[in-house]
């Protein structure tokens, strides 16, 4: 049977959804638990990696038993064994088909940020501070360009192994929260290494007037990683959301 | 010359607002940075205590300095020498007659919680998790007998030194924030020791269905604190806003 989680999870103390020796990861956990609850190793597969320090509101992955469970209490079993910084949400039964990673259609991310002059203690390691001389609206502009097919190798880590940069992104938008507090979030096919946190240091440099609105598109077309701005920190990002064809549970 | 301060914490590691011997505690860390900025030892008044673990989005207080102080760069300088978790959001200067807790002619206290089977990593320490079969429409109709003056003896916790438990109530309302994630926000003329936590243990009970709305305006009328709820923990509250006779920055 193959049963797909939905997951959340508070990635500070982790280093990364994906599995390394030696390194508290958010994939070992999980299989830890589940091989207590169904009484055998399982491996699992998330719709993608999150990186070290990346939270999940709602991450997805799926895994294959042949234990008789039971789907219902599932969640509550696994989570009597998982540390209290990951949370399965709910489980479900798949069809044999369906795999987290290539089956998903699209993703959502959010990044967290507010405008203040001083750091604000109810918001540290969740949202990152900007200067209050931020002009959102030119940020909130430059976002036009990112809509589409694009190849986006001006917003990929070097480090990354990936040769194909083409992504589609079918929105990006930024929410006020409050008339201080705000998120950007944006739903594409996928997102490469350090992506959203790339494009968001690039779109601060526009909020901040450093450059123009009219740069951001220059940047996508020179398809350079030294043309963007620098990479923003982690812990202000979170995987909103998978989604597939059809509810998974 | 009198000093305001607007300040914001996160009251998790304090052992509340107060002064005590070999505590940690929100005032005593201001006095210490104020001191080192002004450079002579100062007493700071707030609108009230805080109770140990309860953060303030904008808790108020003022002191009183001799010192040539420039109030442009004071919220700055104090910050400088004050632990992460406690920031000055602004000073001004006020007229003699101002007094933080005497001027003080509202307050509104947030408590945040949301329904769900599990505890979420990313909102432990900062809001209140209730079971999801909670109604909060029976919540919200249980406010309507808060509003107004009352004799609140029903909420305040047995070791309060007060004798007058009279308050008044201007607002009581519940904040649905998404599908899943509430703000209970009460504003008064002020609040006895432990009293929101004890109305939002009070109200729980009918939102879970155990006591009639009805229940509600007895627990009050009663004045007697074993008719209430049990007092909810201290991480999900905050001072919101305290609101004095035109504005203070």
């Amino acid at each position: 049977m193959k049963v797909v989680l939905k997951i959340t999870y508070d990635g500070t103390n982790f280093s990364g959804w994906q599995k390394q020796p030696g390194k508290r990861t958010i994939q070992k956990e999980i299989e830890n638990a589940i091989e207590k609850v169904v009484g055998h190793p399982v491996e699992i597969f998330a719709s993608g990696r999150t990186d070290a320090g990346v939270h999940a509101l709602c991450q997805v992955a799926h895994f294959e038993t042949e234990a008789k469970i039971n789907l219902r209490t599932l969640a509550a079993s696994i989570n009597a064994f998982l540390p209290e910084d990951i949370r399965i949400l709910s489980c479900a039964e798949v069809e044999e088909n369906f795999d987290a990673r290539f089956s998903c259609k699209k993703k959502t991310y959010i990044y967290k940020f507010y405008a203040c002059r001083f750091e604000l203690p109810l918001k540290l390691g969740r949202e990152l501070r900007v200067n209050d001389y931020v002009d959102v609206s030119k940020m909130q502009e430059a976002l036009k360009y990112l809509i589409g097919k694009h190849d986006f190798k001006s917003f990929v880590a070097r480090k990354s192994g990936k040769t194909d940069f083409t992504r589609e992104i079918y929105e990006a938008k930024i929410n006020k929260k409050s008339d201080f507090e705000y998120e950007f979030e944006i739903t594409g096919n996928g997102f490469l290494y350090n992506m959203v946190r790339i494009i968001f240091g690039t779109l601060l440099l526009i909020g901040y007037g450093k450059w123009p609105v009219s740069r951001f598109k220059e940047i996508i077309d020179g398809q350079k990683r030294e043309l963007s701005g620098r990479t923003m920190p982690a812990y202000a990002l979170y995987l909103k959301n998978v989604d597939y064809l059809g509810e998974i549970d």
